[in-house]
């Protein structure tokens, strides 16, 4: 009897929170973003549940506009590398961007939280949609969207190369003979591409999983074509069930068509669960939340998604203003759906940025009722797992205290890990060092 | 009665050591370079000996003639960054290059490090001595000695700036009036020069000791003349008392040209001790240790000061080659020193390459004879703390057990840390930040 396929869950760790206001609940901690037990806290709750991974997003440019996260956050491979000390079987996985960086180091640092967390590293490869970055980082302008695509799948290649450097086997060390490394098991890159030129190697070895999951969480057609040829693993959101479904069959049916197997590319929609004890305490925690929000931080909320475009000039009850181009070379299917959706609906200003701000989950309810949401969404192939993005104070440790068990009952969610090692817990395979290719075939973990 | 002035410790955490041959030692655990738990025993180690800080060194290249340690070890930042989970009081230092680099990224995630830790992170800002550090990095040639430091000087007036980003009241998070920050408050440091061009304000605050803390290594004049005007402690070397006190007076002289307080910038020789029962057992340790040194491991070991320079086409015996202006672009103040020594004592290149290897340090014999030294050099003008780089395996827990005691009952060491940060325990002021230095005097932390 083979055992039913399990679901997998990430938990996006974000401060004070990802809306505009979630600081304002009476319960939250509004210094959250900076701090560092609430942060070890939740990496040992998560891990109480048995979670794949935890999260942690990024951003390169911040104004007087921006949300408070994003003001004063930790960066993501600090405070993964600080929670790497604190844990010992979950995952931890990384916003970096291809766009301002350079590949030898993050090669290095990621390789480094790898090799320090015993296998659980986890890389979520993205572009930068701010156009604002290229002001941080002395650039006359953001590269455009397709220029940026190209630049992360060189960079992609050459971090892949470099954590090749090593075979598996390359450290002899032997006392006696005084031979430290094989030679011919240390692998110099000589990369040299349209973007980068690296020579390597690099001077970390691979962990036991082989280097960190890459994740991707494109969801234009440039972008999707992208995870689909490289990421192990697609973070993605979708309003509906249907719109879940759409986008994984899309998602695998390319990730097919590049020769992958499609099982070996996972994807996780995001979901901003809210439990009550009934449908109506729920509902109540979500409208007390959305009661948070003031216009002006909704305005600002969505100027970010449109190249920190002002929206308080326009009037808030016509319809939402044509905007031309704007949003395409920042997050350009984001903002794409955002026109489509407010000219069928004929939304207002006000009704786009409200909704943008508090969006409505499909995952508010009972721990059963969302339970059964996640259930519904697993087995209708609208997701392999979900990353959890807390939508209310102590979301997480709602989540793992009271729908985590009935995942666990229902036989969809494990109840210890399987490995040591991020990979091993998703079930993807250890991927082989281009070197010895031609030798081994690849193992599972 | 003023209490005595009392002596600051550091330990350089390096794996399986900064010699090529020291993972062969009897006692060595051939893989500590990438070995988490042993780095988490020696700061928990370190910290138990209320030592002030530990330090990860670094380097961004390496080839199939670099030494053990430098092959395949932990990156700087993550790795203190893990460390800086398991601990809570010991300072986090570590370096990282200013020539391969952009100051956004690296104040950020210094920032962050500093404020997961509490306020106990330390950057010791290089230049990058390696030439092969452009192949990395997609550069044609390696910055030339002057421009690597013009470059750092501006980059880390860059850092600095951006780490005045937020005054340290900023973050309002007022949940009654929806107040999260005083926008008077969150500065733009809109830097434009002659290397970088960076808009800002920095995505994280201060944390509570006002910054990282400044360590430099620079020991040619021109290195001399940038630690004295911009760091807060200065990492050296020397063989003997002489050169030590010679050296210290140079630095503290020059940092009072410059307008700044002499002990507000501090003064760390590395020191190896070993210890024995006796001083027959020390020297005998010290033996075994130079003993596990081959020639060819020499010869390599000496390359890499001299732009990684193939010695092996020299005979062995004969006096030191002329090598011009080599290695002048690279460790230019190691290099000159070598040069010198060998044209002065009329040395043979096996003379020089093994002792540039096996360095036979001041600081062996008993317990109390190290101690001794430790004294008469901190008393003599020679140092104002320093850092132990262990030259057997275990040096660091036989210090703090051995000789750690002893300074601490002369009333040379302290016996608890004095504070929470870094800047704190080694005695030096809160940096004011630059938008309110009218209105407050700088506090002591």
């Amino acid at each position: 009897m083979t055992k039913p396929k399990q679901l997998k869950l990430g938990a996006l760790l974000h401060g004070v929170g990802g809306s505009t206001s979630m600081w304002r609940h009476p319960d939250a901690k509004p210094d959250a973003s900076v701090n560092f037990e609430l942060y070890k806290s939740w990496v040992q709750k998560a891990e109480e549940g048995k979670l794949d991974l935890i999260f942690i997003a990024d951003g390169l440019y911040i104004n007087e506009k921006s949300i408070p996260h994003f003001l004063n956050r930790f960066e993501p491979l600090t405070i993964l590398s600080a929670l790497a000390g604190v844990s010992s079987k979950i995952g931890l996985v990384g916003t970096l961007s291809t766009s301002y960086s350079e590949p030898f180091t993050v090669a290095r640092q990621f390789g480094s939280l790898d090799v320090i967390s015993g296998g659980r590293a986890g890389w979520n490869v993205v572009t930068s949609p701010l156009e604002g970055s290229a002001l941080n980082y002395g650039r006359k302008e953001h590269p455009d969207h397709g220029k940026r695509y190209r630049i992360a799948a060189e960079y992609l290649q050459v971090a892949r190369g470099l954590w090749d450097s090593w075979e598996d086997d390359a450290f002899v060390r032997n006392k006696e003979t005084g031979v430290f490394f094989d030679p011919e098991k240390m692998h110099t890159l000589d990369h040299e591409g349209e973007f980068f030129s690296v020579k390597g190697p690099l001077n970390i070895a691979r962990s036991q999983q082989g280097g960190p999951v890459i994740f991707q969480a494109g969801s234009s057609e440039v972008g999707k074509n992208y995870a689909s040829q490289v990421a192990d693993a697609v973070f993605t959101g979708h309003d509906t069930l249907e719109e879940a479904q759409e986008f994984y069959r899309d998602v695998k049916t390319r990730v097919a068509s590049f020769g992958r197997n499609p099982d070996e590319v996972l994807i996780f929609p995001g979901i901003g669960p809210i439990l009550g004890d009934t449908p109506e305490e729920a509902e109540r925690k979500y409208q007390e939340v959305a009661g948070l929000v003031t216009i002006e931080n909704a305005l600002n909320y969505l100027g970010r998604f449109f190249e920190h475009h002002d929206f308080s000039q326009y009037p808030l009850d016509e319809p939402f203003p044509e905007l031309g181009d704007l949003g395409r070379n920042s997050f350009q299917s984001g903002t794409d759906k955002i026109k489509k959706n407010a000219k069928e609906k004929g939304l207002t200003l006000r009704e786009v940025a409200l909704q943008a701000a508090t969006p409505r989950s499909s995952f508010i309810g009972t721990p059963e009722q969302v339970a059964d949401q996640i259930q519904a969404w697993f087995e209708a192939g609208a997701a392999d797992g979900f990353m959890l993005a807390a939508a209310v104070p102590n979301g997480l440790e709602e989540f793992v205290d009271r729908v985590v068990p009935i995942l666990q009952e229902r036989g969809l969610f494990r109840t210890e890990y399987e490995s040591d090692t991020l990979r091993g817990n998703l079930g993807l395979p250890v991927p082989a060092n281009r070197y010895v290719q031609a030798k081994e075939p690849s193992p599972l973990v």
